[in-house]
């Protein structure tokens, strides 16, 4: 047993005091893990927009102080009373999103939105006791997403936790814990184009490159990629990008550019901005008759969308899916796996690296658009 | 070879000379059949909405003197040149839509909605020469759906007809060569329900029974029957329908009835009214996470399909179905051994029959909405 286990650990973690404000790295104490959590030595971690997005709090309630992050690994420093499926030593990615393996939506096949630990972008503390594990001098510090893995340690539910190969290098395979594996799976799981058909992907972003790669990996004879930003293009060719549309070159809709450029609509498109105008034309740029279009970005909360009956009578099909259908625990390691075996490549989304100390360096590219993914080392 | 091959055969037929007139029985000369042509003796014809509707021409373009007349069963008695999977005396159900077994859409496993001989409603001609098969003393009488079965004698293109068990009855089978098919294929084929689930079914006609009758076959455990008739329940329970809503009896929307009845949302829905209204209910009806959503009720051109993406992103799968995805010469052969081996109830769809030269009657059970099928008999 790890000495520090059952003991408050203090250690270095990037705080988040006000909205928009460069995080802090403080000292930090951190509350053993209850029954039912584990607490995790995180070794790397990467940034996403959502935590940009909630650090920025436009619009969303704000919860600070608050330690952000959510794509990460680590190792396993201890578990809680209850804990039998990981131990000290295990390898994990911790997730956003969890699978209780005991509600209807674990025990679906075809659903990974866990009633008990679903992804909850409100609650600041822990679910068994709603407080946290993090304070500093006695000032509880809010988690986010139930991961919080911009700290030396963290405490995360136990269902939140993927085992991982332990040969796995956790500084690369700490970006498949979010958005890499949203767009991977959103193709793989939720489109699955057959070899030798034609895709689309709009937007060029980390979600839509994974989208994009998925399909090179399922053997896409074409894969059209749609984006406002012609500079996406270059980098976009070493995910598999064949071709691409910019919307604003063309005075019509960009549904019907791609119907024209692929006799009648691509076999299947996947939608990774959140633009409601996007979403509409992935569904309406598909064939007829076997069409797939699947929704991954996240849209306003106001937005409609709409089309013509028609449109989907004529037998196309119309999917959302959220973490690309990946069930955290069950299929995460097998996205390990295929990364392991050489089929998905993973370090093409790495471009920027950075030591803990340098942080908000990572939210200056993101925000600056210069990065896919910059890895965080709490090594360094 | 039959006597009459290869010569025009006088017969009786119901011509619609003006929209929305009774029909008149005449006599009538049908051609011989051309390349990839079939000149089928009709036994047993039934009567479907869209016949009414293109009779009635109220905002169609009217294309008369025309005869009527899509579901229906009989004999092969000739074969223009070329045709070699079909000789005289073959047993067939004539199909609205067709399929070519060469286009995209019939090389596609999923599609069924043929390039070449897909509905045309417009069209009152042969394909391959642009002109009618019947007159009358000269003036040409149009087709309608390349079928027009309300005649002793009709000529179809050989990939409209559908080559069934000589041993199925005639007067029994002729139905299911549109809407009964329709609907069953929307659960069987779309929607699969798995055994235990539960589905909703929006609009209790032809279609909306027969989609029920699809998922009693299934297995359903729960249908709930969505109308605005409240008769239309006692009728259903022969299908398997279990519960009954009336959206009439309620003061918010059905969507949010029938998700409280079933714990979040039906696992299937299936919507056979062609009300846009129904279609949005019948998609946000289902249960996030697993449930699909089959449309099949044709709308309104102007409609407009309207919901909040967030819907479709909680895993929702939403398809449009074209004739139940049957491709006809493939797979209705199939759905007529469904009925041999007494898996699908066909009888109970029967409710009304008359002789041919009663024809108008089985317009006017349709009109007051008293039969789900009337069978037309042209042996009497
Ligand atoms: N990043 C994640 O981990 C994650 C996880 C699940 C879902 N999502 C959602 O997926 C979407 C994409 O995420 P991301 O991280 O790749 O974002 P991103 O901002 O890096 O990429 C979005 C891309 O879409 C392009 N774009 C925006 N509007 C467009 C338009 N109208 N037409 C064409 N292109 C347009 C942008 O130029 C950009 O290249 C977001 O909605 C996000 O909320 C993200
Ligand atoms: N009949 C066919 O062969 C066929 C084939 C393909 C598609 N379709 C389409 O399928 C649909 C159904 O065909 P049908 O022949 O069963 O029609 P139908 O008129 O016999 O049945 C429709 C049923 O829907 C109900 N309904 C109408 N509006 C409703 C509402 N707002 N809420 C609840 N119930 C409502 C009606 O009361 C009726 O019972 C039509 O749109 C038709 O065009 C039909
Ligand atoms: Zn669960
Ligand atoms: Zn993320
Ligand atoms: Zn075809
Ligand atoms: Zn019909």
């Amino acid at each position: 047993m790890s000495p520090t286990a059952g003991r408050v650990i203090t250690c270095k973690a990037a705080v988040a005091w006000e909205a928009g404000k460069p995080l802090v790295i403080e000292e930090v104490e951190v509350a053993p893990p209850q029954a039912t959590e584990v607490r995790v030595k995180i070794k790397f971690t990467a940034l996403c927009h959502t935590d940009l997005h909630f650090w920025e709090a436009k619009g969303e309630s704000p919860l600070f102080p608050r330690i952000f992050g959510h794509e990460a690994a680590g190792i396993v420093e201890s578990v809680g009373e209850g804990v039998t499926e990981l131990k000290e030593g295990d390898h994990v990615l911790p997730v956003f999103t969890g699978e209780c393996k005991d509600c209807a939506h674990c025990k679906s096949e075809e659903s990974n939105m866990c009633d008990i630990l679903r992804i909850n972008t409100e609650r600041g503390v822990m679910l068994s006791d709603g407080n946290a594990r993090f304070s500093k001098k006695g000032t509880p510090i809010y988690h986010f997403l139930g991961t919080s893995t911009f700290s030396e340690y963290t405490v995360v539910h136990s269902g939140c936790l993927a085992k991982i190969d332990p040969y796995a290098p956790l500084d690369k395979v700490c970006v498949l814990s979010c958005g890499i594996s949203t767009g991977l799976g959103a193709t793989l799981n939720v489109a699955r184009p057959k070899k030798g058909s034609t895709v689309a992907v709009f937007g060029l972003g980390a979600v839509g490159l994974a989208a994009a790669e998925g399909a090179r990996i399922a053997g896409a004879s074409r894969i059209i990629g749609v984006d406002l930003i012609p500079s996406r293009f270059e980098e976009a060719k070493k995910f598999g990008v064949t071709e691409f549309v910019n919307p604003k070159d063309y005075d019509k809709p960009v549904q019907e550019v791609i119907a024209e450029m692929t006799n009648g609509g691509v076999d299947r498109s996947i939608e990774c901005t959140g633009n409601i105008g996007c979403m509409i034309s992935a569904f309406e740029c598909v064939h007829d008759g076997w069409g797939v279009a699947v929704l991954v970005g996240v849209p306003h909360k106001d937005d409609s969308f709409k089309t013509k009956p028609i449109n989907i009578l004529n037998e196309r099909t119309l999917k959302g899916t959220f973490f690309g259908n990946y069930k955290p625990r069950t299929d995460l390691p097998k996205v390990v796996d295929l990364y392991m075996k050489k089929k998905l490549e993973v370090e093409k989304f790495i471009t920027h690296r950075v030591p803990f100390s340098e942080i908000n360096k990572a939210f200056d590219c993101m925000v600056k658009g210069q990065s896919i993914r910059c890895i965080i080392s709490l090594e360094e």
